[in-house]
């Protein structure tokens, strides 16, 4: 029983978690193993990381001691969670990965590409996704969405997201960049059609990354995953 | 005015600190500008990490994402401090660098050197000391100077201290097979002989890199440098 690891990529307020529970949801009725996990953080050492990344301290560490410390997080992340569950035949599904630090820190953050592939290749030690899910919004929308979502629920925005359009801009095209250039990987999918609709997309894809071809219905839902 | 850095490598009580302070001593008198500094640590986000990395809670994180914390220490330390007062013309004097990781996290800590070479690029970024020295003593004399200091000023000794005198005895020829590597950049002087012979040394050597060959001597002592 072989597993996977798909992740999900995208701006701000794209409905990444959303479709991550969605997805988790199908792959549970037809009997898969599923394991829902995040970046920065997922295993104990990559979120003590997080908590450090996010709290806006860091933004008095140099933006390369960053770059280096997301790269340890992910370390942890990898050799800890993701490596051993998908060796155990689990579907690792995971909201952002090195997509998001190619885009964050190598495209909007400044620093040179060779750097960022460097850190990459440590931090991931060959983990490379088989499916990655790209939400793409435009960055207007995908703004006031993660706003509104920080309003509606009382939570502060974290500073990613008080960052200006014309950055989220930058990114998403950046995210349909690395697309074009890995197609096999990385599939773009359209963020502003309903939600249902983005599910079944993501649903197909996965299905097909599985070699699972059954027909879609409950009657699956005991089954083995081939 | 060009600044120079120099950094001092060897084992568990070599002595290290006395002789970064006996140098930093001679430079002065001779007019120079000099900067002490250690690893991990040195600037306030490596001492951040530092903290974290020698309090033993980072034993529970794996090796790689330890060696890589090591990495955005450094990283910062480079940035923040070594380059920019190099760069000012001064004499950086630093307590460990990254022979200290080729040695503890490649030779002894078990992990790939190319693993290392690349986290090596990574966090210094072209900042190649001008001149190390390293301390050689053998395995069973450091460890009892370590293990005395500890005891004499009630310091609990840190979870390297407490390694076992095999791996301090591998660490020793790991830190020689390097300097016969890089004889150019890195000094091996005896640390059994008394400090102040060792000192001389020493200033030798970083008189020789600084291109200043004035006699010793008072006299000397409001000097620019060359």
């Amino acid at each position: 029983m072989k597993g996977h690891f798909i992740t999900f990529e995208g701006g701000e307020g794209a409905g990444k978690s959303t479709q991550i529970q969605y997805l988790a949801e199908a792959l549970k009725a037809r009997g898969y193993d599923v394991v829902i996990t995040r970046e920065p953080g997922g295993s104990p050492g990559a979120e003590a990381v997080r908590h450090v990344l996010l709290s806006g301290g860091a933004e008095e560490f140099g933006v390369r001691m960053e770059a280096i410390l997301f790269a340890a997080a992910r370390s942890d992340h990898v050799e800890e969670l993701i490596r051993p569950e998908v060796e155990a035949g689990k579907i690792v599904l995971c909201d952002r990965f090195m997509d998001s630090s190619r885009v964050y820190q190598g495209v909007t953050g400044g620093l040179e590409p060779d750097f960022i592939r460097s850190l990459e290749r440590i931090a991931i030690n060959g983990m490379i996704p088989d499916l990655t899910i790209i939400l793409d919004l435009p960055a207007e929308v995908g703004l006031s969405r993660a706003r509104a979502r920080g309003d509606d629920q009382g939570i502060k925005p974290d500073r990613y997201e008080k960052e200006a359009l014309a950055v989220q801009e930058k990114r998403r095209d950046a995210f349909l960049d690395l697309a074009a250039r890995e197609p096999q990987r990385c599939k773009v999918i359209d963020g502003t059609q309903p939600a249902d609709a983005i599910a079944q997309e993501i649903e197909k894809l996965a299905f097909t990354l599985l070699g699972d071809h059954t027909p879609n219905g409950a009657d699956h839902a005991e089954a083995e995953p081939s």
